[in-house]
């Protein structure tokens, strides 16, 4: 490997440095919760005085940063300084019950970490529960009123910012040199860490800039957690590269979204299912011009067809994302022109991803269903102090997705629910993702979720957990196989039935598929 | 490194199949010859089959094809097909004298060798003067009149070119292997075959679509030889990268240019500056729609500002470029809305490349002149068979350009010529290209050359060699001096004047300043 591409570089550290150079007066961030603007100049100063406050605690050749906040100009600092000073940022969710945020500070052990106001005391909780924990703690006020009447016994972030805003030097590192850490979702035990370097965030932009046709004047509202890939390397990095605009806000609501969308000019949109569908219900909707949409995704999950097609009445050419922490997260792009009977797909491989569908290590036929395994210079480095993990996911110079999918004979690939879903009926397998579909289908169904029971003659069979349409009647179990008669195979039709008011979920409207089993499964 | 970062990877050998997965229907190339479009699904079908060709002729796994061609789709072929193969691309200019094509060719030893029919003769005479060189040869007919009557005395390649244009199985790679041999200008002996990897494609035209923010619409008409990294790295491969469309001919005349940019809307183009400037004198230039024309830059040498303001006139934002073919090219981008002041810079450094300006190993201080030098992972891996060139050039870990430049206090960069055209005139450094800039301003020349001559009491002082502008009366070296009196110290006036008819070139209306020396130099 040469020298030139090992490094060693500035590689992320350089960007706020370099974008303020190329396009200093362009609005690189802006913050709707306050209306305030910052261009890359303003961006790179701050990102100078950041360097030097993470310097001063420690937070450079690999030390690291933990922060807990919702998202705000300070944690978009903090990625731009850690790149200057080779730290690495470890944004942890302020969703986590206090034993797992304690779990993740341990494992994560931060030089410093920045906590919003309103989650000091469950942080304090956190780490009260922890052994050894040796951090300096910084509080970020909220100032939008949440955890107004917080005991701040910390040392506030503003007033330990040096005021200096001239260049500092910037780290020359590998591009194997961890950037970030970003926990998953865990929604089995405590999440795994994972270790983006520079390398994987440098070439998912890249990836998503090529695929997805991403311009200098783009403007996203930016609606993911920082505490997620998604805030970061679906949309937010790689506008950052091109020299872009990204609009944050502590919550984005739908209403919100619309008039960023219009009023900024939005041109890039990749949110979840359940925001693309309440924006298409919000009384905005039909007023907002969205005529400067020009990118627009769903992400974290499958997007109803008919929540599709009012954004395609609306001449917005929405497409099923598709994305994973551990290698991206953007692998695939809906070909130009795709056909709508292709809405279920995510589309092709990206131009610097390889990508397959096996079964027992080996390649399956067109059409058939196996683990989506990826290979990108983008992909993770693997998780942290995890080496067990580490191997299953990585070791086979194949990211192990853990997901199903298929390629249809156009090589769309489709994604076909967890691998850990699927269950064996009468020694068939049994897809819940591909039940699910058929059933969402059913009129009075507004959510579905299909999990495995033990049955004596079969072995295990489905179950499914319905939520109603609102005003809708429940429906009997036979009801729904006479429905999906000729939809579906008579082996992965459910056997069980049951109702929920509103189906569990986690993280930003993402169904809780554990939660359900837990509850409804056996 | 970890293993997805350094390989096995498509690469480059993905990108036409990518492409027409992604955008299949729009033009990748068109010939302006002959009117031929070619979208990107017809571009990975003639690609898979010029693969199949390649591997009958052993062009894979580092076997080299060279083309001795205009720009014509057949060459375009090539490029796609040896990422496909593994193989190796060495175009080699038709305007090499014989013993020099033979030398390249022994160095270059192809396993096949691709002639347009006007090059044929002059091809067998190079062949005849080497040794022992096997190789294949095939003959693509110029089909525009040229080389008629030619003796093809080779098979032609359109004869033995394979029908089927179904996928072939793409070579996996490190970033490390070669792609391209492409030879310097070589004005002092017989050109280096620097090589270029498919790391340096890949990351050259990320930093050019980051710096100059290319789009997926983007339209250019390209002006360079693609047997110049001008023809291949410049634009031509960044925009296949983006999606965008390409347009070649066999020569641009500056009207057809003109018509290209009005006719399909050309939103990039890059020229040398006497191109540029014949433009500008055309016939069609005030009847031209220029709206389309977004970047525009000027490479291959300074291009006076007279040529520039004719542009900023028609509202395009016309700036300099810097280019080389052993780091990039692409390395610097003109900030967005940078004053006309600094139009003879070339900009601040891409979001990839690190610079510097050293002199004896150590950085100059701001505004001082020293040789500059380069840092990112798209340089080249060395000259070919030539250990002693490439541990001078790429051996510190800097590509060392052997150009001069000084950095301003805004960080853009100057280039002052170069390093080997430095002479030291009474112990003081005189630059011929600031002595040159500053005579470029009497009226009365339209180009300038200083060289060194040898002087008893200064030991070397300058001699200025200058083409009048037409019409305009020769002047007296007192005249000149008077006129650069308070403009350029003393030291680096000129102590003789010599006149031309007109300036010798090389390549491209590029000043031949070799010839210039061993005409007027000592």
């Amino acid at each position: 490997m040469s020298e030139f591409a090992s490094g060693p570089q500035e590689w992320v550290g350089a960007w706020s440095e370099k974008r303020a150079a190329l396009t200093p007066d362009r609005d690189g961030l802006v913050d709707a919760t306050t209306g305030a603007r910052f261009t890359y100049a303003d961006l790179d100063r701050r990102a100078n005085r950041t360097a030097r406050l993470l310097r001063e605690h420690g937070v450079e050749d690999g030390g690291r940063v933990a922060v807990v906040s919702r998202n705000r100009p300070e944690v978009v600092d903090l990625f731009f300084a850690t790149g200057k000073t080779g730290g690495v940022l470890a944004p942890l969710s302020h969703r986590l019950a206090p034993p797992e945020l304690g779990e993740l500070l341990e494992r994560v052990d931060p030089a410093l970490l920045v906590v919003e106001t309103p989650f000091l005391a469950d942080v304090r909780g956190a780490m009260a529960e922890t052994d050894s924990l040796d951090t300096d703690v910084l509080a970020v006020e909220a100032s939008d009123g949440a955890g107004d009447g917080a005991d701040v016994d910390a040392p506030t972030y503003a007033e330990s910012l040096p005021a200096p805003d001239s260049p500092v030097e910037t780290a020359t590192l590998s591009p194997e040199d961890p950037h970030l850490l970003l926990h998953t979702g865990g929604s089995t035990g405590t999440p795994k860490e994972t270790v983006i370097t520079h390398r994987g965030v440098v070439w998912n932009s890249l990836n998503t800039i090529t695929a997805w046709g991403l311009r200098d004047d783009d403007v996203t509202p930016m609606v993911f957690p920082m505490f997620h890939t998604g805030g970061w390397n679906v949309i937010t990095v790689p506008l950052w590269h091109m020299g872009g605009t990204v609009v944050i806000a502590r919550e984005f609501d739908p209403g919100e979204l619309l008039r960023v969308i219009d009023e900024e000019g939005g041109s890039v949109l990749v949110a979840v299912p359940a925001v693309l569908r309440m924006m298409t219900d919000h009384e905005r909707w039909a007023d907002t011009d969205l005529s400067s949409l020009r990118v627009a995704k769903s992400g974290g999950g499958p997007c109803r067809q008919s929540v599709m097609e009012t954004w395609w009445d609306r001449g917005i050419d929405l497409s099923q994302g598709y994305g994973l922490t551990e290698c991206g997260p953007n692998n695939f792009a809906m070909p130009e022109g795709w056909p709508r009977e292709k809405a279920d797909a995510v589309g092709t491989p990206a131009m610097h991803v390889a990508a397959r569908v096996v079964e027992d290590g080996e390649a399956v036929e067109t059409g058939a269903i196996g683990e989506l395994q990826l290979r990108s210079p983008h992909a993770a480095a693997g998780y942290l102090d995890n080496p067990d993990e580490t191997e299953a996911t990585f070791g086979s110079g194949w990211v192990a997705t853990g997901d199903l999918a298929r390629v249809d004979e156009d090589g769309y690939y489709h994604i076909e629910g967890r691998k850990k879903d699927l269950f064996v009926s009468g020694g068939e397998n049994v897809y819940p993702a591909e039940v699910e579909d058929a059933i969402a289908d059913y009129d009075a169904v507004a959510e579905c979720v299909v999990v495995p029971v033990s049955d004596d003659q079969w072995g295990q069979v489905g179950k499914a957990v319905v939520e109603l349409t609102p005003g809708v009647a429940a429906f009997s179990l036979d009801a729904l196989r006479s429905f999906l008669d000729g939809r579906l195979a008579r082996f992965k039709h459910p056997h069980h039935l049951a109702f929920v008011d509103e189906m569990p979920t986690s993280g930003p409207d993402k169904i809780d598929r554990q939660a359900v089993t837990e509850r409804f499964g056996e």
